[in-house]
């Protein structure tokens, strides 16, 4: 245990961002389409899908306890004789409760964003199975109550008890504030309270972690809504304890009567507990367990003023945007782990690219802006939620993409759901709060993190103000953002400028704003009394970008990927007339961009004349001397994350060229 | 059944050319080398990781019946809750007697090439073993009489038990060459009586055939070295009856109480039933067992003369050679099926490429060339040899390849055994019986496929000849043949001008052949009478190749691959100083080639002046719009083949360029 400054004694920062509740947040124009997608096919779909899993059966106390539906995982051939291994202790049933957690947590946006008394009933009645099944001490768990009885708190690492705890929070916490109904909200409370009990520095206590992290940021927000100091400081102990000697998952696992050596993935990397999180430097493991914990780490950071932890969350924040990231915003190249592999290491046809890890990676971005604006964060949760995360669901809210390649051969296609089905509740939920991703409120500031077309009701520490921004952005870079104040008010209201955009201007009260002063860590920071009427225009610059990687990305070399403002390009089969790696961009290529109303949804489309690499004359040859012959191609390309919503076909995201 | 013509009427083709027994042909040079290795070193080897695996355990009848070493292959993570998918009814260990049967065979060259009494002994061992175990009706499987009784026919589409029978008969068979001891073929040859009262057209007969081909090719040799037309027959009744309806494996599955359906591989192109032999023109399925097929029907239309199924060959190879085979030879993309996916794919890095499926394509090509000399094939057998095959054997004969990338970011190393250990003694003994590929003989009638330092001793239907080449090759491409018999005789020499020497000049007896009037199917014929003391010069040129692949190739795309004669270069990391992938050969590069006697045994290296893009001035980007620049560097290729013997690191064979 490293002795940190509690809460109360600590320097506080600057100020503390907090994201508004969903619910603050009323978003139209691009956000507003994809919201309605969730709350009018995905909210419902999550629920039923749920139901057809078999959830309820093994939820709702009433019912007698089911057979196992989905096997415990088995050797795989490739493993069989490896020394070293053992037989799995895992089936992904066991963390369905929070795949419901995430369900009611979707379901609560979506009923915020219009009424749904068939499915507000439906969410309720779970509701009432989980206060049903909380035991006397607080505990709930479908798992270890009915499946697998006896065996609570035997095996953190592999088995999400405390991850299903914090997805359960979360869902509480969304219900809460989007229904006004606290029957979870106290069924979780009690069951944190419980918790509490369990773990701690105190010498009765247990000194475990989960294996998969969640609850540190699930117990933060149980602590802002509820105002609850217990469960922060529960919260920092998760991470503070974790990857601390004696480790805990070491003699949990000798306790249980197993070797600590038979770990399928043999390291504790996978988990982040090979060393503590202070120590922390290289993104590894599993990609969304990363993320969660370093959004945990950033929440405490904010809340406890930690520099400690903010140093080594710029660490990895580095390693990752320098070393380990899409340019799709996707992470976690391997399936293998579910996770990180080596410094630019990022294939694309095989890429993992979890939906999960880049609505995680979200998460982590924003909860570093409580910290304070900074466009360092701000441009990479917005490059994530417009092409990584975003692809994971269809443009009509029903299907779903688990993993998020930037190639394709036609054969990667949506699903209707997944054996691990943690994606679909994940996109649900992310793009149901999205509202809350846009702003950012403090004690006399407000940020303005995301340009969309919407209006925030914010609290500056007493001071209301309601923000109204008018805008066609991403399409178009033009936005007005209105002000309104009961009575004049003094605060900052800080507008990020992207840094796609090479040219930007701004005028307040249609008077120009000298952004080269203004400006601070790609935020223009503009600290005045504000009055009802004050008008802002934000002029953005959307140019075409044509991006290469660094020379040690082998996927990439001698390729280049289409940006224009926040939106990451992709060519499909279907808009184009040859195979997609025939084609060849010329250096330097002229783009143009077109707004066409009637394709997916509507979207801007960039086209261009390029090179195609010939097949007509080579008579039955593979290999041959002579270099292929090139023919001119006109090729177009849409937003990377509205592919595979027409007819099944190739998709490339990294064009020959260059 | 179709019907056709037994060979007693078939109208004969030409020639049918036979390779000569590997006793025949003393190699030297080049493939000296790598011979010596086998003898040196793999034969023993081979034996001891049998002993290891605990085959003998399994195979003496006068030891207890052992436990199950390899356990049945169990569901994949992947697999489970997928509709249709039953556990496996394999496990490696059933085919354990093709190993040995293999093991023996390249024991039986080595111990040829050079005496080894305590190899020898080991050997006859076995045999004692094989002979012990034999049924009085002749059955004889270590697996189906002591692990599975009862169980034997049962399964013939899964369990490999013809395969198996396959195998050692080509063991028995080049015992009995390089040895004189038939007590082996002996066993083999009441075993294959046996399996001939089991299987044909009589109505009492089964109508089965292997899932995994390898007994017809096997029987051909048996009846070429008994004489015996019965095998020749019953290798015919195989390949005829494969595919036909109805469907042996559904029946076969059904007689078992299984539902054919339940099929881990679903489709019957896996085993190439999924249709007549005679109406497949497309190579799908598992890439071993598709080169063995193709193999044994070149053999029966080489010795039925039979028409039909040479249309049929070149048309699948037609299909391979234009769409589905690596530069190197290498061949079946995917590990999923160990082979064959869709047309032009041909990943590099995930290349599975498997040793064995090399070594199965020289078999075929080999075979192709019994229909008469065709420079068609023995360029793809010499293309296969001298890289995708021996690639997969370390220069010192101790480690192997199962998998044969075309690009590893220096994980891919070689293995001391593998689970399933095919592929060691295939390459084993491939190499040590290199001599039976070099040549052919028909009556009146000899060949040269290969240029190797070597003596052959050939037999032209009466007429022995002896022919001696003494080359460099391939590190030169001049070439000198002595001839020998002990009397004047006639008799056509085809002599084969390979496809990649853009110059070839022959001299007779010192006089200028004209090779433009001599040459048919890359090959010159000499039609003359010979006597001892003729003296034939061919000099080969051997330009340094830039080959381009297909442009639907599209992991090659923009990309060149360097050859020299029949060897394909990659660059190793060992030799050069940047990351392979940063590498820029320029069009057209200039290449030199240099032979660097203490280098890998001694190699021709290739060497460049290339450009490398530049990571200096990328200060933590990984994504950005300037192109990065290029600097200079010095680039050198090794031959394939050789990759892996040195310090492990990255290694490419398509180099970016063009």
């Amino acid at each position: 245990m490293s002795a940190m400054p509690s809460p109360a004694t600590a320097e506080k920062p600057r100020a503390r961002f907090r994201p508004p509740a969903t619910p603050q947040v009323d978003v139209r124009g691009f956000w507003g389409a994809r919201v309605d997608a969730v709350a009018d096919k995905t909210a419902d779909i999550l629920y039923e899908r749920c139901v057809e899993a078999g959830m309820l059966d093994q939820l709702d106390p009433d019912r007698p306890v089911p057979a196992l539906r989905i096997p415990f995982m088995s050797m795989s051939p490739a493993a069989v004789g490896k020394p070293g291994f053992t037989a799995s202790t895992v089936t992904t049933q066991m963390f369905w409760d929070s795949d419901l957690g995430k369900t009611i947590e979707t379901a609560a946006y979506s009923l915020y964003r219009r009424k749904n008394p068939a499915l507000e009933a439906k969410i309720d009645a779970v509701i009432d199975m989980f206060e049903k099944l909380q035991q006397p001490d607080g505990y709930v768990s479908s798992w270890y109550q009915r499946m697998q009885p006896g065996l609570r708190w035997t095996n953190l690492r592999d088995c999400h008890e405390l991850y299903c705890a914090g997805h359960l929070i979360e869902g509480a916490v969304a219900y809460f504030q989007a229904t006004g109904k606290r029957k979870l909200l106290d069924v979780m409370i009690r069951y944190a309270d419980h918790i509490d009990t369990m773990f701690g520095p105190e010498p009765e206590k247990k000194k475990g972690y989960c294996g998969h992290e969640e609850i540190e940021l699930a117990l933060v927000k149980l602590a802002r809504v509820t105002g609850n100091d217990r469960y922060m400081k529960l919260a920092k102990y998760f991470i503070d304890q974790r990857g601390q000697q004696p480790h805990y998952f070491d003699e949990e696992a000798r306790a249980r009567g197993a070797d600590p050596k038979d770990f399928h993935f043999k390291t504790y990397e996978y988990n982040h507990s090979h060393k503590p999180v202070r120590d922390q430097e290289k993104v590894v493991g599993h990609a969304v367990r990363a993320m969660y914990l370093y959004s945990g780490m950033a929440d405490i950071a904010t809340e406890f003023g930690d520099d400690t932890l903010r140093v080594a969350l710029d660490k990895l924040w580095d390693d990752l945007n320098g070393k380990q990231l899409y340019v799709t915003g996707g992470l976690g190249p391997s399936e293998a782990n579910e996770g990180f592999t080596s410094d630019y290491d990022l294939p694309n046809e095989s890429a993992y690219a979890e939906t999960c890890a880049s609505v995680a990676l979200i998460f982590w971005a924003n909860r570093m802006l409580g910290m304070g604006p900074n466009a360092r964060y701000a441009d990479v949760m917005e490059r994530a939620l417009y092409n990584g995360s975003i692809s994971g669901l269809s443009l009509d809210g029903s299907l779903f993409f688990y993993e998020n390649p930037l190639e394709s051969r036609g054969k990667h296609n949506r699903w209707k759901w997944h054996r691990c089905p943690c994606c679909p509740p994940n996109i649900g939920r992310m793009v149901a709060s999205i509202g809350s991703y846009m702003y950012g409120q403090a004690d006399g500031e407000a940020a303005v993190h995301l340009y969309c077309d919407s209006t925030a009701r914010l609290d500056l520490g007493g001071t209301a103000v309601t923000l109204t921004q008018t805008t066609n952005f991403p399409w178009d870079g033009a936005i007005r953002i209105d002000v309104d104040v009961d009575a004049p008010a003094r605060f900052t209201l800080h507008l990020r400028i992207p840094a796609f955009a090479r040219r930007a201007s701004l005028k307040l009260n249609g008077e120009a704003v000298d952004l080269g002063s203004a400006a601070e860590n790609g935020y223009a920071a503009l600290n005045r009394e504000w009055e009802a009427g004050d008008r802002i225009e934000l002029d953005l610059d959307l140019p075409i970008e044509q991006l290469h990687a660094h020379p040690d990305v082998r996927q990439d070399v001698g390729r280049v990927a289409l940006k224009r403002g926040p939106l990451v390009y992709c060519l499909e089969g279907v808009d184009n007339s040859v195979g997609l790696n025939r084609v060849r961009v010329p250096q330097p290529a002229e783009f143009s961009s077109a707004f066409e109303a009637d394709l997916l949804g509507g979207i801007v489309t960039l086209s261009a004349e390029a090179e195609s690499d010939s097949t007509a004359d080579w008579d039955g040859q593979l290999y041959r001397q002579a270099p292929p012959k090139r023919e001119n191609v006109s090729i177009k390309a849409v937003p990377y994350f509205a592919w595979d919503n027409r007819t099944p076909g190739e998709m490339l995201v990294w064009l020959r060229g260059g």
